[in-house]
């Protein structure tokens, strides 16, 4: 049977995120009273000292890198990687400074290897991102054949004058959305069944995702406060922007065209789903109070197609896309 | 065939070696100079002012999660993810203060989440680490059954005062080792093998590895210089201390007892590549100038067995352990 949802695919959203709320349980929240709170949930925020702070954040790429495998194209996994992790830094204001992965093989080969290690440099590079370090496990009894897993860790440096806390969002204020450049790294369980043997597809599904650090860098720098909250589009789709603010709501008059791969996706899967699980062509979001020319004009600088696509409403945690419909409830992957 | 080395058992350390070079030769080390040198590699050290910097690391457990897998055990294996990312982290002066988790599945069981939950936490705690995030991954093609992986993130802070570069290791300084509680998180694809079918045996190898964490941040706390050098005793085994100076070579004439578990490993084995893989009963050496007395003193109040095992001499790259011989060869397994 063709899978239907994320969760037919193998991927049970509900109860991942119970298993986060058991942890965060178990983790002692009062000691997080030390970390500055920050939008979303997307880095964890460590003072230094009263000025400057670390944000902190660590992912994978999920099954694409078992797509990557399939393709035998392994130049661009690191990117994804990269992307992943420098991404959520941004999204609390951070400017993203090191990174770290973790690569683990079943047997080390080396033009593999090389690849996927070619990969992360060039996302370090494209996310203005120095590789300081990782660690290469070779496992032959946890992984079959040239199969592998990896994920980042990225680290980035903020003040408490940039730091993006979702309380300046207010209603009336702008979304520009940013594209992005197709699928990126989340909802690949599902897509890579939907496409089936389609080989074009699925080097469609194969494209790296967008790295959004350099122009956000260069915002905050021209106005720290230009920016009230952002949003990195990844797993549980365009809801991700409800973790911003436990007040706003959203209305997208003017989306981004969906790309051809969401159409093919779309067909035998619900609306309401398709938005609730991929990025349906934005990548990022950006509220701003009246910056958007500016944050327009900045991103276009760097090659990115960027657009104000809505603006923010009241209605406490309704996101409502013209021509979709309303979706719902917050979600929050991250621990 | 019963494997007699590190590489029969499948892990091919000068391959590896090999693939780190070519990395580091990728990553562009002329950017690299922005870190601060610290001694031995263990840690990325980035500064985040002109007195503070962070230290970053990450680390796996290897195929210890397959004998934890294998024993129905899952209780303690994030105490070892913790424990090989924090023991990193002092041997450059850090103390170590935010940990995130990386944890992939084949299908999220949540008796074994929560006990693999459970050992990082407790881990976290012996290390006073405060664990602020991690990323959960459900790929269901990739790892099968039970089949899990994990990589841990740690960020420390460390002072230029407090830094340790291993400039200050001079000949004639005192070696003050640490007991280890057993193989802790290394050799354990040739150890596994080694021990067959002995359930008493495989056990003992999965006895968690110690977190020296709490007394090196009192001694440097009561005296930011005294520690010379640190050396966390993983792949490679006591050869790590070679990668502390370039100049000096150490003579252990008074070494710890080496436990049972080590006998029984070394009857097929031989001596020169026991000590080359395993810690041998010896999880941390610690290089001081006088400060023995103190150092101790510290690890006995915090329960660890510690004591004066060698001495500092001038044989460049030389480690001689009476009643084993010399072990040549720097190693250094991390990027």
């Amino acid at each position: 049977m063709e899978p239907k949802t994320y969760a037919q695919a193998g991927v049970d959203v509900i109860k991942a995120e119970a298993f986060v709320t058991r942890l965060k349980r178990l983790s002692k929240r009062a000691d997080h009273q030390q970390l500055w709170p920050a939008a979303g949930g997307y880095a964890a925020v460590y003072p230094v000292d009263e000025r400057t702070a670390m944000a902190l954040t660590t992912d994978g790429v999920g099954t694409k890198l078992l797509l990557a495998l399939e393709l035998k194209q392994l130049s661009t996994i690191g990117i994804d990687l990269v992307a992943m992790c420098a991404n959520d830094l941004i999204c609390v204001g951070a400017r993203p400074v090191a990174f770290l992965d973790y690569y683990a093989v079943g047997k080390l080969v080396d033009e593999d290897a090389d690849q996927v290690m070619q990969g992360i440099v060039e996302g370090c590079d494209q996310a203005a991102l120095l590789l300081v370090g990782g660690e290469t496990a070779e496992m032959p009894d946890l992984y079959k054949g040239g199969h592998f897993d990896m994920a980042g860790f990225a680290v980035g440096l903020v003040s408490r004058e940039k730091l993006i806390t979702g309380e300046r969002i207010k209603k009336g204020q702008q979304v520009v959305g940013i594209a992005s450049s197709g699928i990126h790294s989340n909802g690949l369980s599902l897509a890579s069944k939907l496409v089936g043997t389609d080989k074009r597809l699925k080097e469609q599904l194969l494209q790296p995702t967008l790295i959004y650090t350099k122009p956000v860098n260069e915002i905050l720098d021209k106005k720290p406060q230009a920016i009230t909250g952002l949003s990195h589009i990844t797993g549980g789709g365009w809801r991700n922007m409800l973790r911003l603010s436990k007040t706003a709501g959203y209305r997208l008059a003017n989306p981004l065209p969906v790309p051809e791969i969401f159409e093919h996706l779309g067909r035998t899967v619900e609306k309401d789903e398709m938005y609730k699980t991929f990025n349906m062509g934005m990548g990022l979001t950006v509220i701003t109070d009246g910056d958007d020319d500016m944050i327009v004009k900045t991103f276009s600088e760097y090659g990115f197609t960027a657009k104000v696509v809505g603006e923010v409403t009241d209605s406490r945690g309704e996101l409502v896309i013209d021509g979709v419909g309303a979706l719902g409830g917050a979600i929050n992957l991250k621990e």
